[in-house]
Order: structure tokens, then sequence, then C-alpha cells
């Protein structure tokens, strides 16, 4: 199997109330691929970089072995930079400067070798461009989609478009209750699956996720942290984990999506706990299968007779 | 086994946005005592009514077998009686009236043939007069105690005193943060058990509970319930439920803690699904059981190898 992810590879700025870093390796695409390069056999990144972009981050991805044929460099410009800054609670952040750089004139092209894959990730970027990639590929079987709040709000009709060709949507409880316009989260999960994905994974931060398919919901705990360091990365190394594991098994069973929640709730609870990607570059299988059984036990019901 | 439940009983009028009722039974110990008649071999209820209880409240009581030796009836006033307003998103409620009539003076006298109880609930009332019950009885096995934010506000040395002779408290997300003044939850359960209780649930309403013992954690799921008709007395039937189940199996393992979280669960799901109490009028053994079971299957993390 192979999987392709496409989405933003950045430089980030982050304060916490733990510390703070003025430039790291980030970007939706750049979790995505790290996350999931644990589990996929061969992980595709496009994306775009700029003059900018340090050959150790280059390494750093290759050391993962992530095939970069379709990372885009851009002489013409700097890397897209995000800077921000959490709050005290770290379940709310400020955006203190945003420079798009050559991401704002960045058009995924899939190279031809990667037209026939079977998983496709497509990282928080505009649906325009979410579209763009879907028409590039053939047939792929299964879709997984990102998106935020500021998508929901000034390209609403665009993204509900995009929506029709997903088989899963992955986003947070705000942004659910946004886009369907409906604050139970339940009614929102119903509208939101009307607009077109098949599956749908509302996460709710320190409060878990749920998983929601045609014919069942999960519940899926989350980890718990005491201290988180930076939750930077968090959704989308869950997103990673997530499809990762799905590219792993070549298994879309609801049984194996529960687990394919629970891999990526994995993979971002490693993630928080420190800054950037720092923890996805040495996690070694017994750690990431030694959590999958934590997150097991801290749920596990008891059978009654 | 017995379980002796001390609480409020009281006429409650309530507005959600699916309908009214301008008075229904209501109260702490009544709901407590509904939930917890369906497993506990004997409950004996405490506390206090006026000269406009109804015979067919005293009925329905009764037909659930719960022991009214407890309850005094006192003909100077009328019962305590609350109204409240819930919000769209039923995660808020304004109280619109309290007249706390008799159980103004209320003052928990616990009857001897109670006081070598093993098991005991003390609901919602003011922290020293669940202090009262503790001096009353003698060495129960296991003491859960509920508490709201106006104790907190109002008698916050009070509620750590009784605190320390209670083996597990069972309070809402705000209500530990308010307690410990700790935004984290996890920081604020440490905190909280710091207070004295050798057990912790939060209540996290549609994010499920955690419960915290001296050497795990157990996250459950909430029920997803798409109509909630009525919140009121949620919590209290959780309580109920939670406590019958330990007083039927006597068994204080963490094992069953867990499971004992998850009928308190089941029995909150039920009530929400009707106005006041009705729901926890006939339930059968089969729909408790089944509910369980539905628990336990959202939640299930598969094996992996």
């Amino acid at each position: 199997m192979s999987l392709l992810v496409v989405g933003s590879v950045a430089y980030d700025g982050i304060e916490t109330p733990f510390g703070e870093v003025d430039r790291i390796l980030g970007g939706s695409a750049t979790y995505i691929s790290l996350a999931s390069s644990y589990f996929a056999k061969k992980v595709h990144l496009v994306g775009v970089i700029g003059n900018d972009f340090a050959d150790e981050d280059i390494e750093l991805l290759k050391s993962r072995e992530i095939d970069l044929n379709g990372l885009q460099k851009d002489n013409s410009g700097k890397t897209f930079f995000w800077k921000g800054k959490y709050h005290y609670d770290l379940n709310n952040r400020d955006t203190l400067d945003t420079q798009l750089n050559v991401f704002e004139k960045f058009d995924p092209v899939i190279p031809d070798q990667y037209k026939d894959v079977k998983y496709v990730a497509l990282g928080n970027i505009e649906p325009t461009l979410q579209q763009k990639v879907l028409d590039q590929v053939n047939t792929p079987e299964f879709v997984v989609m990102d998106t935020m709040n500021l998508w929901i709000d000034i390209t609403k009709d665009a993204l509900k478009e995009t929506l029709k060709g997903v088989d899963l949507l992955v986003i947070n409880d705000s942004e659910a209750r946004e886009l369907s316009d409906e604050p139970s989260l339940l009614k929102a999960a119903d509208k939101v699956m009307a607009m077109g994905p098949k599956n749908l994974i509302i996460k709710k931060g320190e409060h878990g996720a749920l998983l929601f398919t045609d014919d069942e919901i999960f519940s899926a705990p989350a980890y718990p942290v005491i201290d988180i360091f930076d939750p930077t990365g968090a959704g989308d190394s869950f997103l990673g984990g997530l499809l990762g594991w799905i590219d792993y098994t070549d298994d879309l069973s609801t049984e194996n999506l529960r687990k394919a929640v629970v891999f990526g709730s994995v993979m971002a609870s490693f993630c928080v706990e420190k800054f950037g990607p720092e923890r996805l570059k040495n996690l070694s299988e017994k750690e990431i299968y030694d959590r999958y059984r934590e997150f097991r036990d801290l749920s596990r019901i008891p059978e009654v007779q």
C-alpha cells in the first residue's frame, strides 16, 4: 500500500506556558507524514518549501523514509511561517504572525507515480486545493480530510463540494458545531455526514474523540497527559496515525477504524509531550503499542453477567 | 447489605426547550433512592417533607421498596420547592425560584436501626449537615458524597472538613476546577484527592466521567442520547446507580468501581429521557443490563497483536 499526504510544510514559532521556540519544523503535511510513517509502508508527501528550508529538516523527513518527490521547492521565497501563543489552559491559542510566503502560490501537483494511490490524507489547506488533489488521483479507496474554522467561514460552499468526495472527515467539536450550525454534537454529526463524508471523527481535545460510521458510534478516551507541553500538531498527528494504521492493515472495517482512531490518539498523545515534532522523530514500536494498550485499559468496561 | 441515602426531597418546576412541568417530584435523595433501588437490597431514605407532600409520591417511593422510616414529616410548612429553566443546549440552567420551606430547618436524624449501615450516600446538602450524618453512623464501609458550587463558594472550610471522612466524592468538572482552583482536570483531581476522598469521580456531562482511584484512572463514555428531554436529577441518578451497584455486589475493588461508574451512567442516561423521575419508576432489569452492554460496546477498543 501507499499513502499520499498533501498539506502545508512550515516553520512554526511557538509560545506555551512552558517555554518557547523561535522556529521549528511544522505544517500539517509534516506532522501527518511523520505520524503515519510509523505504520504506512510508503508515505508520499506533496507540499511546498521555500529557499530557507534547512537540509537537516529534509534529512529528518528522509530518516522516516518519507518520499519527497512531490515536495516542491520554490526558490522565489521563504517557507510558510506561523507563530502562535497558547494560553494557560492550552485549549486556546492566538496567532501572532502568519507569513504565507511560497505557500501562497501553492498548487498541488500530484506526480504520475502517485495517482493510483489507495489512501489519501488531505491536510488542512484551502478546500479548492484539496479538491484539486482529488481531481488528479484515480479513484483512491479512502480519502481522509481535515479542515478548520477559517475555511468554514470564508469558503463554505467550496468546502461542502469537496466533502462529497471524502470518506472520512476529521474535525474538532467547535468546527463540527460551526459547520452544521447545531450545538448538540450528535445532531451536528448527523448534519455533517449528510453533506457527504461516509464517516466522521469529532475530536474533543481533553475529552477524546467520537467516530461516527453509518452503523455505529465509537467513543475513544483522551490519554491523561498531565503535562501537555505543546499542542501544536496534535490534530495532524492524530490523522497521520489513523490513516497510517489503515494503510498498514489495508482494512476498512468498522472494527479496524476503531483501532485506527486509537492509534491516531496514541500519536497525538506522543506529539504533545515535547515541542513541535520532536517526539515523533524516534518512537519505538514498543512505545506505540504499549500506549495503545494503555488507552485500552483506560476505557475498559468489565463484563457483567 | 443496606444503603442509607440522605438529601433533599422536593417538588420541582422544570422548563426545558421541549416542554414544562409545574410541579414534579424531585430532590437529591429522591433520585438517589429511586436509582439505587434497582440494585440495593434495601434503601433507607432520610429527608424531610412538608404538609403538601402527596400520598401518591409516598406510594411511588414505597413501590420501589424504599424504606421511609427516616423520612420526617414537618407539618409546619411546605416541601422544598425549586424551579429552573434549561437553556437550549441543556448544559446550563437558571434557577427561577427556590423556596426552602421545611428544608430550611432540616436536621438529619439517623434512626438507630440505620446506624450500622455499610453504605452511605450523602446527597447534595450543606456540608455541615453531611457531617452530622457521618457523626451519627458507626464506621460505614463506604461513604459517597455529592456537593455543588454553592457550598464550595460559601462553606469551603466545612466542605473540606467533611471531605476527610469520604471514600468517594462525585462532582462535575466545573466543581472540580472551582474546588481545586486548577484549570487542568487531571491536576484538579490530584488536588481534590489530597483533601481527603480516597476516590474521585469527575462527571463531564456529554463527555462522560472520569474515575480516579489510588492506582488508576478509568474513562467512562457518555451515552449518546440525541434527545435529552430533561437533565434534572441526572447527577443524583448517577450516584444512586453507582452506590446501588456497590451495595448489591458488596465489592469495593477497583474493577467493581468501574462497573459501578457505568451503572451510574446507565441510570443517568435513563433519567434524562423523560421529565423528572418518570423514567426511573419502571425500568426492567433487561433494560438496565442492555444499556450497560451498549456502554461497553460504545467504548470498546479492539485488541491488537
